[in-house]
């Protein structure tokens, strides 16, 4: 039987799960995997997390450094989460010669580079399905299932509290502040839900899931990251009378000239497959050159759906050590080159455009000049009947643009004296 | 660099893939992936296909068991299809020492016991992702992804046929006949379609699944298998009026008292995910005790996701030999007890019930009755209308009941004598 000497540093929601879930089906395991997963150490800054999992004296301990150095333990579990305490941990680690899973999104977002990089010079395994997705084997699909592929393009859903988010703006028709307080009553936002809403998150877990796509460095400041908090319960009306849903993306798509990867609210067709995964559900499309589109859906957050990933990660690694990790190195190795990121101002897309203008007559007329004068052309529009002279919505979906010339059209417009308020950009996907 | 040396039996379509990449993508592989992958011998009875693909001489072949007693051949890839010379063919291979991989559900399905107990006894792999989902790394999420989940329930659409022909129906309204012509037209369905229309070729898939999501051996026989080709028209109409979608499932649940496994059509509730499977586009939906719902998507056939399947097998094989067998051993070894599978008339389920009843007072009193002294209890009920003592549809749908009891009793609606021609039955699931 193999056997695995674990460190868990951690235990907040997910390590208490791990913990648990390693205790009671360390027979199962055993038997079924042949594997013997054994929690040599458990370390928490929290002292009373000993007793309140009844974690054996002489396991637990308050220093996560102890159980680095521990020469016993062949694998480190990091779930401290966080990039200020955790890259130290996970370095030192990796410099100890333990391998390393994580769940930790930031820690290889932005410090991708240096982790990667670690772990090949020292020649051990960093595993972290559980860092996108959740319990969705998904980094298992790009890094052996679809081995066979050139990825093209990922369209994904990879921020749960976005997307339960929108689909109760969607749904119920909620404003996003009222969205926002279900969602934290839920337990599916934090009390400051900015890495959340704001995209950073998703931007996060894209920036992983491109360097194993497209297979480079990636730097995190290279993507472009919009939230939904700017999103009116108006713009879901419009884009629904339209044949369209608004969904969180995160998007990443292969060309000659450059990577395109962003986060960005996003217009999709209501029959796509992304439009219809709802509530706080995960779900990850990529196109690859062989398989053409695959898509992987699932709980992308919570406790028990993240173990799930961080046990599948631990029998991978009894599987290959000791002495076949060099496979590892060569796929981790083939990483060196950095991706080339392109700007967010030379993307092409299309757009949905909302206005509040002046209920008069020949105000199309100006808006329309602007765009036209920056080839912008325009495919619907709808404005929206009142008394004259008051401030109605005029929205415009447009054919596919340059967003520099959208972007300074969009300036010009402003100017406008017909227009009133903050004008709406969102760009549109899936046709 | 890992060097795999490979024999591939069957220049079909699925062959030349294989052939065309393998050769395409030759050094792509060599760089990226650490891996090698040297076609050494290529078999076809067809003479004419070596020159078709410009196959080098000494490397082609018409005969199978000349490349199966290749001493310099580390794995072979079997495409031959059917279960009369690919089961030799495979037997014969894992006797020589050699590793398989498949796309052949009908010879796994109806022969697994016998291929993989060999495969355990000379301690050989046997790989066969293509053999389910087409390029949808499904069988690698169950045995690895979510190794740390007991699996609960199977719900998928794994027959690419049966769905585009229902998505016709669906969609456009036709007729089976009629869809069933479309498909074959587009390439979808054989000259002779039984294998996929009839559920068979589902059937064989969920055989597979069931086997490697529950762990034990699986009899053919036991899957209980019903087709489309009994679906009317009217029967989705109906269906899209109570708020449902027809599907062809392959179902499998476990529980205390035994499996259920079963291919049918079924009336699943708009909003599933499975509900907006649509074309040929397979899904497979599973729900594991940790992780939750997990769905996987993709094109379940044709040559190039297929192609990604297999490569995706051999990359595997490569990482794992020479010397890492014990690993594939133990969980092959898992799999030496029988499932217990629950006959048909056991399982308990909602039904959808059309009869073709002629139209005057009393008649859904006499059908209820009997439903009644079933235990079998309406939760719907939609009577056509149209001018008195013509014949018109009375559907019901019920709440759960016991299949038998079901059956008892349509037998006995037949009898009575406002019924005319033969009633339908179709089970409801996912609410």
């Amino acid at each position: 039987m193999r056997k695995l000497n674990i460190g868990l540093l951690g235990l907040g929601q997910i390590g208490t799960g791990v913990y648990s879930v390693l205790r009671a089906k360390h027979k199962l395991y055993q038997k079924e995997l042949g594997v013997s997963f054994d929690l040599v150490k458990v370390a928490d800054v929290r002292k009373e997390r000993q007793r309140a999992l009844r974690i054996p004296a002489g396991v637990f301990t308050t220093d996560a450094f102890e159980v680095i150095r521990d020469p016993k333990i062949d694998v480190i579990i990091e779930l401290i989460g966080g990039t200020r305490v955790a890259r130290k941990v996970v370095l030192e680690a990796l410099r100890h010669g333990k391998h390393v899973v994580t769940a930790n999104k930031a820690l290889l977002a932005e410090f991708g580079d240096e982790v990667f990089g670690l772990a090949v010079r020292r020649r051990r395994m960093i595993a972290f399905e559980a860092s996108v997705g959740g319990g969705i084997p998904v980094i298992k699909a790009l890094r052996e299932g679809l081995v066979a592929n050139r990825i093209e393009s990922i369209h994904s859903i990879i921020n749960g509290t976005s997307n339960y988010i929108l689909t109760r703006m969607t749904q119920d028709g909620l404003d996003f502040q009222v969205a926002l307080k279900q969602a934290q009553a839920k337990g599916y936002a934090e009390a400051d839900p900015t890495l959340d809403v704001e995209g950073i998150d998703a931007a996060h877990k894209l920036a992983i899931l491109v360097r194993f796509a497209f297979g480079g460095k990636v730097r995190f400041k290279d993507i472009h990251c919009e939230g939904i908090s700017e999103i009116r319960s108006e713009d879901i009306a419009f884009a629904e009378e339209f044949g369209y849903r608004i969904k969180l993306l995160a998007i990443a798509k292969a060309s000659a000239a450059g990577i395109e990867a962003r986060v960005q609210p996003t217009l999709l067709p209501k029959a796509h497959i992304l439009a219809n995964v709802n509530e706080a559900f995960n779900a990850v499309l990529l196109r690859g050159d062989e398989v053409g589109d695959v898509l992987f859906y699932g709980r992308g957050a919570g406790q028990r759906p993240t173990t799930s990933a961080i046990i599948s990660d631990l029998t991978d690694i009894a599987k290959r050590m000791p002495g076949r990790l060099e496979d590892e190195m060569i796929l981790l190795r083939g990483l060196r080159a950095r991706l080339k990121v392109k700007n967010i101002s030379s993307i092409l897309s299309r757009y949905y455009l909302r206005f509040h203008v002046i209920d008069r007559p020949g105000v199309l007329a100006k808006i329309s000049r602007v765009l036209g004068a920056h080839s912008i052309s325009i495919s619907d529009c709808v404005q929206k009947e009142t008394s004259a002279g008051k401030i109605v919505p005029l929205i415009l979906l447009t054919h596919h643009a340059h967003e520099r010339d959208v972007r300074d059209a969009i300036r010009l417009i402003a100017r406008l004296d017909v227009i009133r308020g903050k004008s709406q950009v969102i760009r549109i996907e899936g046709n």
